[in-house]
């Protein structure tokens, strides 16, 4: 092997073991074949072949991501809404597969980071980031077949982003669940900034809110109302019982 | 317990055990929880309700087992045509869960045998046949997950029925393939109508196909031409090397 070959596998493998360690960390699980999550990143513009001439990249395994994930949410939602007539989980799967929602999901995974291809990242468009957590869900399945798929967009979907009562409309403001039923139970609230950075181009902030003095949840966000409401959110969600328990009241 | 009531139980557990032999000669495998296959056939006209108020009926299910066959689908193509691009796989996944096809593959089943309703079965449009074929999918996954529920579409739909390169349009008559490929290899051939049965209001032909004096196979169908089409479909599984390669010499 000459010494040009040597650097160059080694740098290949290096590059590899790379991706290999930040996908496992955004899979929480290992993957077994990394060629699929390769794939799953492969943008057309790269120009791909394998080795029978058929092109390389990701518009194939979002196909198979979208049945997956379509499937995933469909069962989810039949079990979570037995009231739910077909009308109403047709309407409630495509507002959480939304390519708005996808979108934002594969922006908040930083999945951009793994793109490969010939096109300079700022000249795609927003749907680029729906399109690989697609892809990387179809990775997933051929990979690991569909419980792992399950359980991933459990993870990364359904858990920190299906939020039934919100997706309904019937709950227009966290924050203002929140202000209500500390008023009516007597509890002392307020929120405070702990962070307000500047770093790279966007501003972020931080917030905290406090319930009688307890810090009970935090948040970040672009806007000081959206990190509030997005801390309100967490707090509705860890006291959800006593909430509706005093709604009810 | 009352005379009336022992009749009725038991007349009930009679009525209930027919239909659990039945749909497990349809299934393949015997049903956990048959209550869901039991919805599965209600329509909403029988108007039932469960304990807590809300409507037995198919509807939601059909919502579920259309997700499930979506995804299924999806993955066998994907596998299936690994040359095919996405706008290819979205196309042909359309053409297979057609609604005409899966009211085809309802009727073949017989599943109208099995609906509960107060609306007169001839009332029913076409879709009623589809439409409880995805809710005994949406069924089976209730019951026993969604590896069930893909060894089901395969045996039920794929293995029968998904013929990808008519689907492509690329064959018109696998009778004139085979025809074509026995003139040119020099066979002897023939169909033979084998059965002619006019019972139960539809006429049924049984017709064999012959190569070289062996019987390569049979089919049944509400007319000669189908019949002997189906049989010459099979055929061409079973030869489909040899008849390639002939066509490409």
């Amino acid at each position: 092997m000459s010494i040009f070959k040597k650097i160059f596998s080694k740098s290949r493998s290096q590059e590899g073991g790379i991706f290999f360690d930040s996908i496992q960390k955004i899979l929480g699980f290992q993957p077994t074949n990394i060629e699929n999550y390769k794939k799953a990143f492969t943008h057309r513009s790269s120009n791909k072949l394998d080795e029978k001439g058929h092109p390389i990249n990701y518009e194939r395994l979002e196909f198979l991501g979208d049945a997956m994930l379509s499937s995933v949410i469909a069962a989810h939602l039949f079990n979570e809404v037995p009231t739910g007539d077909e009308g109403y989980l047709t309407k409630m799967r495509s507002k959480i597969v939304s390519r708005e929602h996808l979108n934002e999901l594969g922006k908040d995974l930083n999945l951009i980071q793994f793109i490969e291809s010939k096109v300079p990242v700022q000249h795609f468009g927003e749907n680029i980031h729906g399109n690989i957590f697609e892809s990387l869900i179809g990775a997933i399945y051929l990979d690991k077949g569909y419980g792992f798929c399950e359980k991933f967009i459990h993870k990364k979907v359904i858990e920190p982003y299906v939020d039934i009562p919100r997706l309904e409309g019937k709950v227009i403001s966290y924050k203002s669940l929140v202000i209500e039923w500390c008023q009516k139970e007597k509890h002392v609230f307020h929120y405070d900034i702990f962070e307000d950075n500047g770093i790279g181009g966007e501003r972020l902030f931080g917030v905290k809110l406090s319930i009688d003095e307890k810090v009970v949840a935090r948040a970040r966000a672009t806007s000081k109302k959206k990190a509030e409401e997005k801390a309100s959110q967490r707090a509705y969600f860890a006291f959800q019982e006593k909430m509706n328990k005093s709604k009810a009241k």
